[in-house]
């Protein structure tokens, strides 16, 4: 579910302004949020490269796959891969190579400079590199079990090399960032090593969730539980990010919790936006057919919240969504989902959290000029896919 | 392959003296190393328990299953686990329940006494948990990669909840391992999460290996893949163990590091053993019909000994490896590793692995006495698989 979240973003992929506004603050451009991902790509790369450099070379090739750094003529020679000629050379958005946008790296640094400035920017470069490893690890499990076939444009760890080396190689990452951690002699790297953990168990509670939400009948899921789920699956490790910056900031325990929760609800955000996406988004800037969420039958968050609005196009789409995807128009489900509130109610419901993650922010940051960055963070990813 | 390494030491699965010495030092009975291990089981039950008990339910009741825990009438009532009473009315050797019979916890805690007294053994408990999680999270995940049914005579997890639990279980254990230890204020706890991130690293390249070569051609093997698949796969946990006991009670690095070769020499005399024990072991201490890795056709130190051995033998045990087994009379295959040489051979290389044991830990704790703990630990894995 967070494809575009975790795609490369390279010159094709980059938002346009939105036309009519779209929630969140920030640069209208996305200049600003796209120098700082740049800045965290670059800043985080060698510590990644290192670190995957250390795995036996079984698994090292895995992670080199995944991480999009095998190919000769991209970014293997050392310099900082994502998004770059090489990428635009072959052209789509985003290019098929790159090791993804990097805004949870861009989130920790983003958040260690609001609170200490270039210094502790600087040193909490290893944390940032910890946390993309953490979720590159979970995205390549995540891969294997929803069987996806593609990530950044390239087909998926375990449909190149097998299931085993796809779990074996997401568990030498997952130890490869406590190692990055437990090697860093900052003195906040122990107390971010716990909070890693705990965010850890968090992920593979809603990405257990989004399975079990698979199985389930689609009237039988209540809108609760799927944003219980979307904020484990998705906004606990953007949390994560910006309290760890803050951590090595050294921050005080209640801003850091605030960072913590303006991160959550970013990603709130973002997944309501993307679900938005999934039904009436452009093909040709999501790179999947219009409605293509409907045609897997996916209950995200603005097809539950229409199942349950006790509407008459409730039931018209419980009894399409009873029925395996045929083939055909999808257009009475994408209108039923419409009919029934969903999009509207999706709408709000994405710049109530984006309004929430701004007042979390400004409870650590109330001066407006040390929030710009992460605020510019968060109306990228939310405004990107709009 | 680390099957009787990890199998409840129930009463009836403790070893007997070894009728013709076998290899290795230590009080012939075993018991002084049984009270270390029922020790150990005592000291990390509750850490393991309490650090259980914090996961998500779905997750939660994977875990429990996995220790063997989830049980009425177990030990989830919060006494300490391991075989006791209730397992052994359910009969059988160790009994059906039982988290293990925690040798990994009892090698750091004796190694940490050995160095630093009662003290430092009681400071070492939280280290003691993390190695034994973090076994655990392997064996979750070796279970699902070997699509192994059975473990600890209950069936594994993957088969009682499906692949992505099983997964995602192992995750969450594993990343509970480093939350035990980053929430350990011992001033050794940063150094030992390195070294368990290291370790990991390992075992999963070992588990790697061993999938590798399994896929290969019988004779394709050379012994010395074999001999490093076995140090990452098992000798590398147990180095890890007494490493982090030693580390805990402030060991100087040159003891460290004989610890860790102590525990790596120890697992390779294991792994003979249990290897010989494969092919000829009584069916009725191993649970495993006689020959039963040949009817795998494993590719075991003393089959690949045999294979490599460039006897009339090794061609004709060639033949046989080349054709699954069809189910027939398994003496020949048995009769023709044992002319190749390969029984014998596999005895003398354990009981140099064990000579070779004994001598690192000689030269961190040369007073027998305080290396008695270890020793006993160590011929006790090594003596009752024999």
């Amino acid at each position: 579910m967070t494809d575009s979240l975790t795609a490369p973003a390279g010159p094709g992929a980059v938002a346009a302004p939105h036309p009519d506004g779209g929630p969140g603050p920030g640069p209208a451009d996305g200049h600003e949020a796209r120098t700082l991902l740049a800045r965290a790509r670059a800043a985080v790369d060698p510590a990644l490269r290192s670190a995957l450099e250390s795995l036996p070379a079984p698994l090292r090739r895995v992670a080199l796959h995944h991480f999009g750094w095998e190919h000769p003529g991209g970014a293997a020679d050392g310099s900082p891969g994502g998004p770059g000629p090489a990428d635009d050379a072959r052209g789509r958005a985003g290019g098929p190579g790159g090791a993804g946008k990097a805004i949870r790296p861009a989130l920790v640094l983003a958040a260690a400079r609001a609170f200490g400035g270039e210094k502790a920017e600087a040193a909490s470069v290893p944390a940032a590199a910890a946390v993309e490893v953490v979720h590159n690890f979970t995205l390549l499990h995540d891969d294997l079990m929803d069987r996806d076939t593609t990530r950044r444009h390239r087909p998926t760890a375990w449909t190149v090399f097998g299931d085993a080396d796809a779990v074996l190689t997401g568990d030498a990452l997952h130890a490869l960032a406590q190692r990055i951690l437990a090697r860093d002699p900052h003195p906040a790297s122990l107390t971010a090593t716990a909070r890693i953990a705990d965010c850890v168990v968090e992920l593979c509670a809603g990405q257990q969730a989004d399975t079990a939400l698979e199985r389930r009948q689609p009237t039988e899921v209540a809108l609760d539980e799927v944003f219980a789920m979307a904020e484990a699956k998705t906004g606990a490790l953007l949390g994560c990010a910006c309290a760890i910056g803050g951590l090595y900031a050294g921050a005080p325990a209640a801003d850091v919790e605030a960072l913590d929760g303006f991160g959550r609800e970013a990603g709130l955000a973002f997944q309501l936006i993307d679900d938005i996406m999934g039904i009436w988004g452009d093909p040709l800037r999501t790179g999947k057919p219009a409605g293509a969420d409907l045609a897997a039958r996916k209950k995200s968050l603005p097809v539950v919240a229409a199942l349950t609005s006790g509407t008459p196009a409730a039931a018209e789409l419980a009894e399409l969504y009873a029925l395996p995807y045929d083939g055909g128009d999808l257009d009475p489900a994408i209108r039923a989902v419409e009919r029934a509130g969903g999009r509207t109610w999706a709408q709000e419901r994405a710049a109530t959290h984006m309004a929430r993650a701004t007042r979390e922010l400004a409870r650590a940051l109330p001066d407006p000029e040390r929030a710009a960055g992460l605020l510019s963070l968060a109306a990228f990813v939310t405004r990107r896919t709009t």
